[in-house]
């Protein structure tokens, strides 16, 4: 059967998240559907990043197997018009080998939080910013950010219904910049923990504010304890923006 | 009375524009209505650009004269939470002399327009760029554009409805570039007629299609005819960026 690798861009806000619930319409069943539309038989959209309720994408990446072949440009076309209004796109599709894995074979994961920290609420940027009313300290945080850079086990900044089966991971990049009003948080690793992403967040933005020091970051990572670290940053402000595979 | 100046951002998409309508909500209206929820008297909000309905704003100026003196970050955060739910933020708020005048002493408003030339459907951005599925060449479009650079008659690009005495207006700056699979065209001047922007840049669109030569927006412009120039480029890629005023 033929295969095909997705790019795939969504505004997460109306779904509960990538993966199929039964609360709610998910991004992957929005696609499956807009499959079925024009595919016979049911199939399997397999994704990079199980990205959480309201998390958006810039750069999903999936893969699905077809039981005939079609034309990439063909595949994107369809599934652009079917799935609408919904706010997904198929920004590119490619015939794969079938030993290409979306989730299996990536080697990078990469994701982008942004937080509006001005006094005024946002307005254009309303559902995909956290807005924090206070001016945050980029440097301290980047600063902080760097204790959590490399192999280590964040028992501290996994959620307590990860199902990973242990908590070593490599933070391989960890950046805070300031673009204006706009903090962004850029996080890179081959693969992350279950509100890993959020915790870190979250816990940089304490030191930000200058609730807590420099050093709060390693301390939190050092106990393995998810109550030493700080709270969950809410999603709204992550997106998945690019995954990487072995070229 | 102390008058003061105000910093605006608004998604423009629910507002029938910056001007009072009969026919809807506008921006002025709004602002105006949150001010009488906590100052005596009925305001009247002045603004630089009265901006189109659909068009956004980064940056707009407007003026306002209050009976009673107030601190300047009281009242945008008066306006700020009064306002709500509609996405307009007051980003700041200055005492100026009352010679200043947001509409009369503005020196040059800069708008930026967005679109979005990719096959597949805008997401996170929808509402905010203009979606057009074929690749434009922004190489052309920016030389085409430069025709219109200076001090000329813009009768070609100018709206039916337009009340300016003149077509005469000098355009500073009309610059595009690509940024990935956006097209961010920058246009600056003192001020412009009604429509012009989004005449110019639906003119710039038909070059960067190949459907017309570099030269039509020269001749359009030469012609000084509305028939001989592009159709009006839709509302929602439109920006006001920000307005400049002597030091």
């Amino acid at each position: 059967v033929p295969r095909y690798r997705l790019l795939i861009e969504y505004d997460g806000a109306p779904f509960v998240g990538w993966q199929r619930q039964s609360t709610g319409l998910s991004v992957q069943q929005a696609i499956e559907s807009a499959f079925s539309a024009f595919c016979a038989g049911p199939v399997d959209v397999v994704a990079a990043g199980r990205t959480d309720a309201g998390v958006h994408a810039l750069g999903q990446v999936a893969h699905v197997d077809l039981r005939e072949p079609m034309l990439p440009e063909r595949i994107a076309g369809a599934i652009n018009a079917h799935i609408r209004p919904h706010p997904i796109s198929v920004l590119e599709v490619r015939l794969v080998p079938e030993t290409f894995h979306a989730r299996f074979a990536a080697t990078a994961r990469h994701y982008r939080y942004h937080i509006l920290d001005r006094r005024a609420p946002p307005t254009l940027d309303f559902g995909r910013v956290w807005h924090i009313p206070v001016r945050l300290d980029t440097e301290l945080m980047h600063a902080a950010a760097q204790s959590l850079v490399g192999y280590h086990d964040f028992t501290s900044f996994r959620a307590a219904e990860c199902q990973a089966a242990s908590a070593l991971k490599t933070i391989r990049r960890l950046h805070v910049r300031r673009i204006g009003d706009m903090v962004e948080i850029a996080a890179s690793a081959r693969s992350f923990l279950h509100h890993q992403v959020r915790n870190m967040v979250g816990t940089l933005k304490l030191v930000g504010e200058g609730k807590e020091p420099v050093r709060y970051v390693a301390e939190a990572l050092a106990a393995r304890s998810r109550a030493a670290a700080g709270p969950t940053a809410p999603a709204l402000g992550l997106f998945l923006v690019g995954v990487d595979y072995p070229s």
